[in-house]
């Protein structure tokens, strides 16, 4: 890899792009197996779509917006081509084309990196995670519930404990609006509901009077309805009051499925006893306009700020664009990025530049072949073991482990494997056990890796 | 996402890329993920870089034909932009751009997709994953070993047991070219006796003879110091030989250092106990110029015909493109896609659409949630289960888990929730036990889940 012409270019990056070193891709790893094997602990199978897809495909659905943002050129073969933005659309065009090759209910997972050359701000990337999953061909409100089963099960598997899954769903919305004949300004009414926390109530009903021209009996009318009084609450409603809530909603409005349906899955999130951490939250619509029954955004309770870090709901066909199957389904995606801002700012993971859990240190090139048999007996254990490949001072070697953030200092020369004992030291405590079985070893890195996101 | 045309786009994709359903995703995960896990176990750790980056940045080293396959545009700032079409030079400049915040020797792992707009042909894509692993800033034989080390850990740990990593030295090539004088020529050479067992022993001869002008006494003379005599073997030279045999070639040259260096890396393998799946292969150069040390491919011996399914070497400095500081390296590369290839057409996975061990029929929706307090505690012994979401008759849920091809079915209704025993069938088998315990449910699935790479 010699530079021919001796010329150094500077090693920069595109703006908005990163380099993940490892204190950063460690959890960022972490989290996503954490994720993927609760996926699967649900039956959700992973799939992968390429980067790359016809422009034509990626743009049949994009806003306006998006398609200012899209990274598209033209390929060598001529080809109107452009990096996805997100994985929804892919998913689309993948049930489309494998449609008779799927089992439906088809339940997938998809993390992958998708690009958008958006204005960098603070937390926005051009190049991001998604973490999808969804059920599709089902139009079953268990699938729904589902969906919230397995957003709970993720926070939990990552060690999120306060955390609220707000639900609403967009035909009860519909039916209050209908009560009020409003039907017809439904996207207009539920865009400007979905922002009463960022603007306060007095805003919403200023720009639904003013700049709507509906009246503020009617307006008043509706926010009452939705329980968004003066004094609402960003959490929702919690607890037995989401039952009498609904019911009475259910009695107050037309259509009465949407409420059966919400009161159906919170009656089953009750028997599972896991109530506690889901709300009835009315203020939440999910802007986007696909969104046709249940949705729901998630918030980690201390830190209501960094906004919703799982967000979905159901819609009525994925797949029109592409087909003319019908596929209902039902899904949600992590933020990971935000998630993992989220837990750094709660310091909810050491930050390590290695996964190692002990070094091996090198005091004799001779006994090398012995240090990796030593290594592969704490590998089989489960322990991440760095040898030290070029023999220094002990000091340097310790300066190294310091560096490197690992805890445990595994110490033998020629003496020690002739007895089979061995010397440890915890470095992040000072101590140091002498001449001990590598059993003994074993055990007491076991006994202190720390389970760490 | 409603079509408001109602026009259908045809769902299609790039030539050169491909979906992945389920069927080919789930083995390519668990492979990744077993990598992982070893790279981790030995102390690598994870990074990532941008799929994009400056065009200048990616061209530095590239070579004439990559510079024609690289996926390159002008994005929306004007900036000259391109895929990455390998992850080595995005390392070469992570390194030289993080170089500060880097603790040498630096090993990390790097598993990603790259994009080359190559023709495309059996087994070649326009996308596909590299899994490159390297130690940065030693230059210590003992890393090269340990990279040796963690192939053989690679195979094993993916269940492959037929495999031979055939390894060489750049330098001890050189010394014996040196001794007939040849050095100058010792690329061109090189890359001709790489073709050895694709062209034959006579047509290297030839090449050197006719198309180089060499003379016919040097080139025999060279093949035979090489041991690629008319009846070399394509495994290479293995067990008690290798050493016979470099310690001949260690006092026929001048320069005795790779010579050394390869004894005190196949000392070390056998003093491990694992010489058995090493070879000395004379034959082997490894094509590309920026190799200047020890080098290696593996094969799985009874699939030789696939070529090598991961490689490697020894480099003398990453990161002279961008900059003064001398960053030496050891590292290789699984090449995941033909590695999948290789399994399947060994057979080595069973094609499975769902990763569930279990489906949990649903014979009542009232039901749901006892449904999902059961898979609860399957999951939490690690069964990945899947509950049918809408209530059908029980041949058509028999018909579901077929499709899907789960294993097991837990059937239950409410009388068997009132005594805690359920049903269990094993549709693999044809057999149901009744009334069992879940406790008995999980033990015999846990017993029977196969660990299918």
């Amino acid at each position: 890899m010699a530079n021919i012409q001796g010329k150094i270019i500077s090693p920069k990056i595109l703006k908005g792009f990163r380099d993940l070193l490892p204190e950063s891709m460690i959890p960022k790893k972490r989290i996503i197996r954490t994720l993927e094997q609760v996926f699967e602990s649900f039956g959700f199978s992973p799939i992968d779509t390429p980067a790359l897809e016809y422009t034509e495909i990626l743009l049949g659905k994009g806003s306006g917006e998006t398609d200012k943002q899209i990274y598209r050129f033209e390929d060598h073969g001529g080809r109107d081509v452009a990096l996805r933005f997100d994985l929804t659309v892919p998913l689309a065009r993948f049930v489309s084309q494998h449609y008779s090759e799927l089992v439906f209910p088809f339940k997938r997972y998809h993390i992958a990196p998708v690009w958008r050359g958006e204005n960098t701000q603070k937390g926005r990337y051009r190049e991001f995670y998604q973490c999808d999953f969804d059920i599709l061909g089902s139009d079953s409100v268990n699938a729904d519930f589902e969906i919230l089963q397995v957003i709970r099960n993720g926070f939990e598997a990552i060690g999120c404990k306060d955390y609220i899954i707000n639900i609403n769903h967009r035909k009860l919305l519909n039916a209050i609006l209908a009560k009020f004949g409003e039907e017809a300004r439904s996207q207009k009414i539920l865009q400007t509901i979905d922002k009463i926390y960022k603007v306060g109530r007095d805003e919403v009903v200023r720009i639904l009077v003013e700049d709507e021209g509906m009246s503020a009996d009617t307006v008043n009318g509706i926010l009452t309805t939705l329980r968004l009084n003066e004094n609402f609450s960003k959490e929702g409603i919690k607890g037995k009051e989401i039952f009498t809530v609904l019911e009475n909603l259910r009695d107050e409005v037309e259509d009465k499925v949407a409420a059966e349906e919400l009161l159906t899955v919170f009656r089953n999130l009750e028997e599972c006893g896991v109530l506690e951490h889901f709300a009835y939250n009315p203020a939440i619509t999910r802007g986007l306009d696909y969104y046709t029954g249940i949705v729901f955004e998630s918030f980690i309770t201390d830190r209501m700020e960094f906004g919703s870090v799982c967000s979905g709901g159901r819609y009525d066909n994925l797949t029109g664009l592409y087909s003319k199957n019908i596929v209902p389904g039902v899904g949600a995606s992590f933020g990971l990025d935000r998630l993992l801002s989220v837990l750094e700012d709660k310091q909810m993971f050491t930050k390590k530049n290695s996964v190692a859990d002990v070094m091996i240190f090198n005091l004799d090139d001779s006994l090398i072949a012995k240090y990796y048999l030593l290594a592969e007996k704490m590998q089989a254990a489960g322990i991440n073991c760095e040898v030290v490949s070029s023999k220094s001072k002990l000091g340097n070697q310790f300066k190294l482990a310091e560096r490197r953030q690992v805890r445990y200092a595994l110490i033998a020369g020629g003496d020690e494997f002739e007895v089979g004992k061995y010397n440890l030291k915890d470095i992040f405590a000072g101590e140091e056990k002498k001449a001990i079985s590598i059993e003994e070893i074993i055990s007491e890195i076991k006994e202190n890796k720390k389970v760490n996101v």
